[in-house]
């Protein structure tokens, strides 16, 4: 892009539109709330589909309900450039995530419609990237990916509702879902522009962050099984307390975790025990047995591996000394992402071009990438929001912050669809 | 009684009327419940007054529906000595809690009517004496002592049945309740007969326990304020996490109780965390608010205030260190129960006279006998039950511990009713 400086347009729309689709919300919930194959989901699109429109693209729904819009290249054979995130909210969520990503592929595609790009220009709003009471996420990436389990589309939502019938009634057609996913050599790569949905680029004074990778995921679920006695006449001595037990291993986890976020710095590792809960849960009975569900999160698979293993035997060791086993499960276990080398060079060459004030980071969040990553080569850009809060009705962006986003998401694509190769 | 010693019934019938009583319980619930106010309650009082009429019991329920057996003495000028106890249980508990006492004390009328005593007897069923959805509990001995609330037979279930009407319902008269309390003098003393609830006796290897005095109790609320951050972009060091900051607050309440539990030995001091909610109580949440209950226990008023000064000082310094305020309220708090040290000396005879294995015990958990402290002087006596397990299905207490329990109880009301002095 050196060979164009000049041309550096402001995308104030991006805003504008975030905050326009924001408005169409589940009225009767607190937030913006705007859940997958919701009323307002669907009438959310409706917009989004238009204003694609309107950007000139064509405008398809594939039978996984993702809503596509193509800017055809010059050059056929040549693999398109796929920009995309997702318009669905959690219960109570903010404004920006998802919707950024979605917003910014569309005024990017409508910049270089007037280009006549080369490459060809796919923007993608990924049907129901967060999680469902199906219980599963990413469900519109993971169908276009060909990764969508082949149980999912019949299970039910709490109305009873599959979510092959979910899909039909978001304008997908669930019967062909398998035709949703694309060949591997059919995408030339993936980029998603996306808020932080952290602090690390608001505290170290950072517009644009440039991801190094999606951290992987383990899921662990721990049960102490202690001994319900009564809390008045039980003496200390003779206790099996399932939530002293918990505690411990709570703070384990903690302790740990901070450790080695040091100690491997600066890559990233997280734990935490999000979801804690006491059986019989009465004042005046001594726990009997304590479940908690606790994540861990690092873009190394060795650290979740050593990770592991060392709570596995603290947990060992807390409940042998106390007479409360303490179990551990791993129940899931998502690897860590890798960007494609090449896209994060052009991400890093146009945040330089916008600003000094950049950096490279990781992504403790999955997003839609994930899934694309095992079809294409994917890169990821953040914006720094708000004290770093996201899923929250509180989650904010700035205007400039969002501007400053676009022209970079629209300088990558830029790069990438009117050169032949990066 | 050394005057008697030929004279020491044994009681086959007091264990045998318990397994009868405990086959009158709400039946659609597991384990042996049968709650105050409860068809089944009233069913299984039936049942007790009959006892108490065969044993030579005149009769009578007052107004807070208390079941009073009266066995006149020939010098109508002694106040009676009361024996007495409950026959409700909590949801799920077990058949020996409350029951002995009731059944033991009707058993030792029954023999103590052929021997004419001087001073009278009144064994009484008390109404009420577990926790109940009105919030309060020991409601006929309250009642009996003077001691219910002003605002409590207002309050509601949560079948929107008040006090009163549930009062009238077990055979009470709620606008009369205030009739049921006696005068001060009216009453020479009380003796309830119980299972210890708890692992001392069995563990020291003892039949018998005379308790030394019933612990107070301070209840207390905690609530840690973090922040509700996602679990995967949050670095540890940005945290506030509530649940770690709440489960150092659990380890050290711990770690306080069993301290001074060995300083202050062989005072009892127990202190448990039994509660304990997390919000949102998501996987990928890092929990913004952890409310936990906890309780602390102790026979001197001092250790309880030290106690609560070291944990609120505790729980600031958390709070500081980890930037999550950690609030503390005294919800309630209940004096310790002296027990009359006369009928202390008399149990203690009695046991002596029994068995070489009997001991001193503190009682962990309240009775009857707590309120009607404050009517006359009490006494308590204690049977192991296995395991220390009470408030459970599983509650158990050998024939011969019941058997014992019953004929110490007759050795102390014998003593007591005949003779004019102890």
């Amino acid at each position: 892009m050196h060979r164009n400086p000049t041309i550096l347009p402001n995308f104030p729309d991006a805003f504008k539109q975030i905050m326009e689709l924001s408005e169409i919300r589940e009225k009767n919930i607190p937030g913006w709330t705007r859940r997958a194959f919701t009323p307002a989901y669907n009438q959310g699109r409706q917009l989004v589909k238009q204003w694609m429109e309107n950007a000139g693209l064509e405008v398809k729904q594939d039978p996984a309900a993702n809503l596509l819009g193509f800017l055809p290249g010059k050059d056929i054979t040549l693999p398109p450039l796929l920009l995309g995130s997702h318009t669905d909210t959690v219960l109570q969520g903010g404004r920006f995530d998802g919707v950024l990503g979605v917003v910014g592929g569309i005024q990017v595609a409508k910049a270089l419609h007037s280009l006549s790009p080369l490459r060809g220009l796919i923007v993608v709003d990924f049907t129901a990237e967060e999680p469902t009471e199906f219980g599963i996420s990413t469900i519109g990436s993971r169908a276009m990916a060909g990764t969508l389990p082949v149980d999912a589309l019949e299970r039910r939502d709490s109305n009873g509702r599959t979510l092959a019938e979910a899909i039909d009634s978001a304008g997908g057609d669930s019967i062909l879902v398998a035709k949703a996913a694309w060949k591997p050599a059919s995408i030339f790569g993936g980029l998603e522009l996306h808020i932080e949905q952290g602090p690390v680029l608001e505290s170290n004074g950072k517009d644009l962050g440039v991801v190094k990778g999606i951290v992987g995921i383990r899921r662990i679920k721990f049960i102490a099984h202690g001994r319900a006695d009564h809390a008045g006449t039980t003496p200390m001595a003779y206790r099996k307390d399932a939530l002293t037990a918990m505690a411990e291993l709570v703070l384990v986890l903690e302790t740990l975790c901070k450790r080695m976020a040091i100690t491997i710095d600066p890559e990233p590792l997280v734990g935490t025990v999000g979801k804690l809960t006491v059986y019989p849960n009465a004042a005046n009975v001594i726990p009997e047995r304590v479940e908690a569900f606790a994540e861990i999160r690092s873009l190394q698979v060795d650290t979740l591996d050593a990770l592991t293993q060392s709570i596995r035997q603290q947990a060992e060791q807390i409940g042998e000394r106390r007479g409360v086993p303490l179990s551990m499960e791993v129940l899931s276990t998502s690897p860590p992402i890798a960007t494609d080398p090449g896209l994060q060079r052009v991400l890093k060459e146009v945040a330089a071009v916008l600003t000094p004030r950049w950096m490279e980071l990781s992504s403790g969040a999955g997003h839609d990438m994930n899934q694309i990553s095992s079809l294409a080569p994917v890169g990821m850009l953040f914006v720094p929001c708000k004290g770093g809060r996201s899923h929250t009705p509180e989650e904010w962006c700035e205007p400039e912050a969002v501007n400053k986003g676009v022209q970079a998401l629209f300088l990558a694509a830029r790069q990438i669809c009117l050169e032949e190769s990066i």
